[in-house]
């Protein structure tokens, strides 16, 4: 549950992420939170089979996928395969998931966009159909 | 010239920046130039012995070390020592540059932050004896 960093990581995984906004085991290193900078800046690391919610960010968020492979979904949308060197720009308010597909982890630096905005809006779990229909 | 991706790149190298800011040769892919964000995000990539010259940011800067080996240094402070998972935090107004050393080459995301506050300012170049010295 501490921090730590594998061979493998290119940035600090950081803790496990709790409550029920994921489904299956998912970490969370922060890397700026700086008020300064205006733009939280965040490591995260999906094991397989793990993902987010539905949710969505009133001022967008931009992923830089980093290591591994996974999905995101917009609602209505089919899934995007994502491996690294993928970027994500992920519009204000628009409703989305992402995370793992289940035979690999998933890392991806998130960029919270135009944090004046407010915080992310949690929706309904991803049920486990829409998940395995999404990732095929 | 061209946009090109090497297997060792995780984003894309994109083009050789232009222009006397740099001293060697040096690449810039942008990532994100979509003004929706507020953030403008580039992957920067510095051959062994290139670096830019002395600039400071109005709105500030993050850089996310992602590959090889490299320098930063504040005015008035000794250069910090740069390699992969590296974050480095330039403040709004202070005056830096960054780039490889002698032996590595070196690659880091940059993300502008509060663009609004405008452009970098460029200053002089990073003379050669500085540079020598500071990379030890």
């Amino acid at each position: 549950m501490n921090s730590s960093l594998d061979a493998e990581d290119l940035f600090p995984r950081g803790t496990v992420i709790p409550g029920d906004h994921f489904k299956g085991t998912a970490w969370l290193g922060m890397l700026i939170t700086d008020l300064v900078f205006n733009c939280p800046i965040g490591n995260v690391t999906f094991e397989p089979g793990a993902r987010n919610s539905w949710h969505k960010h009133p001022g967008g968020q931009i992923l830089l996928v980093t290591s591994g492979s996974g999905f995101y979904q917009e609602r209505g949308k089919p899934a995007r395969r994502l491996s690294r060197g993928d970027v994500v720009k992920i519009l204000p308010n628009v409703e989305h998931w992402h995370g793992a597909g289940l035979d690999s982890s998933f890392s991806h630096i998130a960029i919270t966009t135009n944090p004046q905005r407010g915080d992310a809006v949690r929706m309904e779990p991803l049920r486990d159909e829409e998940y395995r229909g999404a990732i095929g």
